[in-house]
């Protein structure tokens, strides 16, 4: 192993083993910005100065960040800088200079930093377990490789910096992904309107060690809702008719959501992932609730969907007399690669060592709120594309045994630091 | 007051600040059992002795019984009676011999002991919280009398000890009532086979205090049950059909469940009073359950909403390719009162000081596993009625402001030492 | 047989030979008249002079009503009562004064004497059939004894014309009984404002020849109506989502419709008795009705119904984007028997010839709209009772081998003018 | 207008005036076998000899062919023929004979000969209606242009008789198609067993005159259900729990079919299209019934919709206690083309007069069920293509005012027999 590989992989195990959930990334920014201090960049923003927080979804209450900003605090976090976060604002931006900064493009990198909210598994083969990085913090895991995505962007600062570059990079560590909540404010924030180049990174995704897609499409455009329904309570023997029946409403409104009807321009999705109502066997429900989601192959069938779900879950509260209340948690637009940065990527990765495979395209078939920065550059002239490095993970996405292949570390750092020189280079 | 009132204003005060839910009855069994050797009765048998265990339903896992145990040992049971009733069976039988204890009858007195799992309301005009008895077990309460009914059937010893009385009298202090789980395996023990009169008394349902009811009747029969309905996980956005959607299981099952036929034959009830399911909004949910109940006038028309509800478990489970698991948690039949019993304790009731209103009967609209036990000496030829002792109650049963009218205790120790007194006289 | 049991015969088999369905008794009200006329009765009023014609409910369209009209005339209806009755109000009520008719009480009999829309049995065992008196109006059939009831009427006025009585008697033939139609209009008329005394009679209703119920009880009140769903069609395949979907709007109706909530303070029934929508399985379903009912024990648990259904069935439409019209088709009240009638009846039908068995109560568990006319009645201050005479019927009531034991026919006209001639006396 | 079109259009308007729906094409069988036998072809085979009689689906009953039989005796079908079709076998195949028959390619025409169940407009500006050929069959009409493929197929036989051609010629005039059941029985003949091409051609599908699509691609694999309900009918007001409610159990069985999850593979759709249920609104209901249909974009997903149907229809049968019988009416799997018969028919078409426009492909969104014969002959080897030939038409397909623009038969005839010739000679 090579020094610098040794070094990421370090990196990303110390980032394993504390995993923070959306909008908790306290101790995760605190450690970005120290390893950027170390480095040394031109420029260095964070929290309140990366996002526009008006425009944050899904965002914890004040008890709940409390905790977890005292944790990052006992984990060594700086109080300066958990001061500067403490809103609720997490993430950071990184700017480096390479040659001609101003004449030359603009190039912004997108990597997320933020964990699930799930345990990790502590098998004898999986290997953080046996290796002593297991997740620290009970009930959260980096399941989904964001310990690697920080990683990398910060292996590519290194790396570039060491061997130079045309134009300036800007290193997007954005929270809450997880939740599709946290590009959103990040794309909002003024920092990317000047971007000519936006490349956003996933590992994994179920390709191996080795392979690498140039450009990822089949993102859905997503919209995450949360329907609280609430009635009235009463005795189920003694006085049925008085009560106004919450799970009522929302069995109702289940059957009819996964029954809206398919869309002829395209795949759609639907979901009530989550729900839940009433308090005993024998009390008639006074309240109940749907945590769900709707997607679409494009934003106009998101919405198509959206607009239909909303007229179910409310129909159905007030068939059963009772109110609802809706609140968007979370979204993201569909997007697509633009072309000419695809054929750059892979034309790059095929030229890279340790690749041995190279995909220009694959689906996702699921979302992504990186959608929001690739549009809002391409809204503004710039071009945008989405690459997977592949690694092999022996759990899927999201499960308690997912891990990723150190060896795709430093192939992930090459391949975009490479994309990037020659993308000031070439100007696609 | 009297001593003998302040000793049972104090009592109950005592069961107060300790409730204890379902089949956890720990301290409170203790608590009686201490008191009963102080007074002094000719038997008393506990736990394992007062039940056939098999009969028992709805009992907590095993981790929940021991941090039960633990508190009611810091709370000063006696490790030796805790021994024995270690394995989850709570409860007491006390028995007092009148004059003839042989040739006289044998009169039951049942009383319930458990409390509720709720918090207790610590407003400022709850007395329980303002005289400084208010529940100590966080998350459990006294929400029902039953505090009122454990100190009643002390209270009628002490009395029946003192001023005597024909025959022989077994005070059950039945556990699990709330989960109408405890007077099946009771009513199984053997203890009341040769029982020929047999009295169940509640506090309040709604009557003022100096108010009495002969006979309650309008018992639903009921039976709870909850289903756990299984399927498989998969990504919402990605894989749709590749899940077992549990949650659409168990919404077609309430919407069902709820539309299952009224019956000519009388009244009839269903409900799903706490349902769950699925993990978060972008996964197909593995997993549901209801927790709910089915009621009927009568035990058949309770078996018939049983059967129809099983029908609608199991095929909404099985049309959305699910499996699922029905477990009885709790059950009781519907009963009535014998009128010649009746007539006796609303005779005693107009005579006896503090009464100021009879009413022969009310119908409690409810269910209540004493019906086991008053069906159980009605089968073997004995007599059974279920006397409220009205009390003011500002909040309603079950929430969390309830809480009774101290005044009411000594009426309703006198109303049924008196009521026995007669029976044992006159054997009506 | 006597004469005038061979005359009740005949009267009755020419009336089952011709059964006309709700508002359409043309030929029926024509041939009661004629009857009456040559009985001689002291007034007589038809049609439109005995309804209040805006409170008929379920009236057919003029082409319906126009058909039936021309059907009369051919079977001998004169031309002159046929435009009499034209608009569509059909029925008749006949006054008879006894001794002392305004001194003496008011006393009403209510027949009512429509057929119903199903065709008739023709095997061979069917007695109308055997006997040629089969109905000629093809898909209408005397199957609830309305034919019977009629000819009752007529043979109390010609009984008591002959016999004497005290007072003044009215016979309500009245129509639409079947659709709950006809009562409303009839008790609105201002004709039954003096009645002092009302009996309603029902043949059958499983009793047998020679028994006689006092008074039938358990009316359900009743609403019954028709919802209209109207959405918009699309190919299923090519445009699944431009469509506007009425069947499914129809299908959450039916489903939440059987799931309103049961009610504490009685009986309670709703159904779906008839329901349609869609035209072809490659088209999303522009259509969609629910002929449906809802009844209760009391006219405030049938509204209870009723407002809980209306509220199912406009959000279950708006919840699919549809529109729905909902249409009130027919109505009756519940309504209960005043003793002192009951009494009286029992004692009568005590010691009337060819009864052999009296019951006092027997509940019809169904619905009928003479409960208008008994509140009315009693609203004003007088008494009613719902009278039945059994007669052995092979088929039940509503089936195509229906058919009544004609030797029952003289048991209730005597049983009935007994009655008036007692009540005329004794003013119970 | 030159003497071919004159002929063209005066065939067209005599098929349009006698439409036949599915099965019952007994006079177009006839008259087609009339024609050809004027033009003279080297084989001709109808009825029972072109159809597998095992494979039908959707077939009338014996007393509705009857009727159509009757029927086209009188409009002059000849009794010899009809006899042969009599057992419900319609449709012809012609056999013409090119240069080198045996050497040569077996090219295959397919058109469809069958009408709709539906009223044809009378409307003045409706053509037909305007110019005296509007449908003599009351309740059938030609509205998707079967009229014109049948013209069509006949006037490429007359073309190619005269010009010439290399190979052996089918053309299969197929019935039933819009019942999704003519082709599987053709198909299974064994004539098609030898075919080396097969054209299959439509009219219309929103393209105008003068424009042809070489190869229509987007079918969607479809299966054409019928579910009926059986359940046991009782008095809803007097014995609601007597009954097992069909229409319950349809309604349940609506709500989850629309519900059954998309699939990530490709579009499906589900329609419950025309359901029933159900006498009265005082009865519970006894029977109900969907007829509806499942497509999917590839026959496995259309598979996967039809399992998933059928265990919803099944277990909401079941959860009402009723039974389903569910008949399979229709069936057709999905197809694609093969491009180097497209890029023959692209070439053919650039070139043919009164051709303004090709386009290579489009989109059907439908499901048509000459996929049958394409997969059949492309299992064997052989090569398929579907041909669209645009048609101005004002009102859509299936519509009371569809009609063609009989322009469009020419060039019909012209692009598909120089399609043939070209077939002949290159073997594409």
């Amino acid at each position: 192993m090579t020094p610098e590989t040794e070094r990421l992989v370090s990196l990303r195990r110390e980032f394993h083993r504390r995993p923070e959930p959306a909008w908790r990334e306290f101790w995760t920014t605190a450690r970005i910005v120290e390893e950027l201090d170390a480095i040394g960049v031109d420029d260095l923003f964070v929290g309140p100065d990366v996002l526009d927080a008006e425009a944050r979804m899904g965002t914890p209450d004040a008890d709940d960040l409390e905790a977890w900003i005292d944790h990052a605090r006992e984990a060594g976090a700086s109080d300066d800088l958990l001061d500067r976060l403490a809103g609720g604002t997490t993430g950071a931006i990184a700017v480096l200079d390479g040659e001609d900064p101003e004449g030359g493009p603009t190039i912004a990198l997108r990597v997320d930093i933020d964990g699930l909210p799930r345990a990790e598994s502590d098998a004898g083969d999986h290997v953080p377990a046996a290796e002593g990085f297991r997740s620290e913090n009970d009930g959260a895991m980096h399941a989904c490789g964001h310990d690697a995505h920080a990683t990398i962007g910060i292996g590519v600062i290194e790396a570039l910096k060491e061997r130079g570059f045309t134009g300036q990079l800007k290193v997007l560590f954005q929270p809450a992904e997880e939740v599709v909540g946290g590009a959103a404010p990040m794309a909002e924030s003024g920092h990317i309107d000047d971007v000519d180049y936006l490349l956003a990174v996933h590992i994994g995704l179920d390709h191996p060690t080795g392979e690498v897609v140039a450009g990822i499409e089949g993102f859905l455009a997503v919209s995450h809702f949360r329907a609280e329904f609430a009635g009235e309570p009463s005795h189920a023997g003694g006085h049925p008719a008085q009560g106004r029946n919450a799970v009522q409403a929302m069995a109702a409104a289940v059957q009819n959501l996964y029954a809206i009807p398919r869309h002829e321009a395209g795949a759609t999705r639907v979901n009530a992932g989550d729900v839940g109502g009433g308090t005993a066997a024998n009390i008639v429900p006074e309240d109940a609730y749907i945590e769900g989601e709707v997607r679409g192959e494009t934003t106009a069938l998101m919405e198509y969907m959206r607009e239909k779900a909303d007229r179910v879950l409310r129909n159905a509260a007030e068939m059963h007399d009772c109110s609802v209340e809706i609140e968007t948690k979370g979204e993201a637009p569909s997007a697509t690669n633009d072309a000419a940065l695809v054929d750059l990527v892979e034309a790059v990765a095929g030229t890279t060592d340790g690749v041995e495979s190279v995909l220009r395209h694959d689906d996702l078939g699921g979302s992504e709120d990186a959608t929001y920065l690739m549009r809002h550059v391409q809204e503004q002239g710039g071009k945008a594309a989405y690459v997977c490095v592949g690694t092999d993970h022996p759990g899927g996405h999201h499960t308690a045994t997912f891990d990723v292949d150190e060896a795709s570390l430093p192939i992930g750092v090459s391949v975009l630091a490479d994309a990037i020189r020659q993308v000031g280079e070439h100007r696609p």
